[in-house]
């Protein structure tokens, strides 16, 4: 199996980027990535302030996928996160919901080794590998990774994670994907602006579902569909998701407007991933009963 | 058991109401509730602007515990929800996240029958019955029931169901609780506005918790307690939520303020109960270990 080391990376997933590989369909790989931090913070003493904000949750890539156009869908199965032995969580003034209580920033490293994140004697909690950057290039311009849309890019949603297929609007032919910004833990929201940041190694395996239709990312659990939207703020989010996923069921279940739009307030259910980042993201999440043939096109 | 009848309701949860009947601790009783339109819709030809919307969401009670006083905490154990017949779903122009794309105004009625919701031919969903109203009288004033707060009312919370344990700040002696406004089913967020809105009984068994502290609603789950807040946006909700939790935390754990942070960033989720009230209601899922002495005083 193929490995595409984390010394490639880039700070924006951009319309006319260069890949550093290519793939082909069904391919699995293993990509390393940076902590979103790229590994500045080696120590409790280097605190947020320190670092350089420019280079924050690099992504390993840019990985051309062979057989992708414009218009597919890019279809990517997540096999496996191996994390790194040690997190990060910094907190610092103005971070997260409640960074108006903060005035000295501070830095905490927490051991990861078995499985399970070491927060302090008798805090032990099993590890949740996520993803937290992940995407493809963006239909025009440059978009920085530290900032999620409907390319992708940092989501911090925690169901992208081991058995999950992930699902992107393909907006230059090959994808160019790329991901990065991994976590052993995050709640839904990030509330303090950090989950435990860490570096790692994801396999994953790429496909592609032709002659779908696709607004932004979706993530496909056991159960359910989740529509992913970012926009500046939860009300725009949540109407944009909204609207994706009453147009899906429309389409798929041949329903007028207002009973798709029942169906949603009846059975689906609104989540936030993420309210730190520059835009915030939310995802709205389909029984996959009521969406069978989704991406089987 | 005592059955207590839906022929007597509030439609405010105020400081000084009068009580209609009282029951003792450790008592179980079943409380009868209207829909949330009190029954003015009875057909599908009755649409939500002809109804009489001061009324709306009216609430079975109020209920005098007795041995409960001021600055206890009410515990409130919901045994089992029976549900009436038949639901009914409305939609209308500016109603819910969609709103704007509504002109002319649906209702539909949904037979409800052995568990199982018909939202139409081969569309027939299990039911998944909720209390959308619940609360307790506040510490001044008078609180449309249409509304949640930290004395509770229209919180539409989904897990406030079979088996859930609510715990509510009392604000005045007997703590004077009401409910209603069933629904068959409801996602989170509510996002056209309406569950499946239903009449039914409610079985519930009331305790007192001597000595706790709480600010506002708090929902125990088989694995978390979820704690309510309510607030004009979902910025502002979302930040009193994390305040409580980071509070109880702190204390609990006997954590500093960053500590108690990061615990809530990494292991605690916020999810949305509902953004098309009044007031919108999140909750934070904390889960159970983390405070294990809750409510044990």
């Amino acid at each position: 199996m193929r490995f595409i080391s984390k010394n490639r990376t880039i700070t924006h997933f951009s319309a006319n980027m260069e890949p550093i590989t290519d793939v082909r369909l069904q391919e699995t790989i293993t990509v390393e990535t940076h902590d979103c931090y790229g590994g500045q913070i080696d120590s409790e003493t280097v605190l947020r302030p320190d670092i350089n904000l420019e280079t924050m949750n690099q992504a390993t890539g840019p990985i051309y996928v062979n057989g992708v156009e414009k218009g597919d869908v890019l279809q990517i199965d997540i096999e496996e996160i191996e994390l790194d032995p040690r997190g990060i969580m910094v907190t610092s003034k103005g971070l997260g919901v409640l960074g108006d209580h903060i005035e000295e920033p501070t830095t905490k490293i927490l051991p990861v080794k078995e499985g399970r994140i070491c927060f302090k004697e008798d805090f032990i909690f099993p590890v949740r590998p996520m993803i937290g950057v992940i995407g493809v290039a963006p239909a025009s311009g440059s978009v920085h990774c530290a900032s999620p849309g409907d390319h992708g890019g940092n989501l911090d949603t925690k169901d992208i994670t081991i058995g999950s297929k992930l699902y992107f609007p393909v907006f230059q032919d090959g994808a160019l994907f790329a991901l990065g910004d991994l976590h052993a833990s995050m709640g839904d929201g990030e509330l303090d602006g950090t989950g435990v940041e860490i570096g790692g190694r994801t396999t994953l395996t790429v496909r592609a579902v032709k002659g779908g239709t696709l607004e932004a990312p979706v993530v496909e659990t056991a159960d359910s569909f989740m529509f992913l939207a970012s926009a500046k703020t939860l009300d725009e989010a949540i109407r944009k998701g909204s609207k994706h996923v009453v147009g899906h069921l429309q389409q798929e279940l041949s329903l007028e407007f207002q009973e798709a739009y029942r169906l949603l307030s009846m059975l689906c259910d609104v989540r936030i991933s993420q309210i730190v980042n520059p835009l915030v993201t939310v995802r709205i999440v389909v029984p996959k009963e009521l969406l069978p043939r989704l991406f089987k096109k």
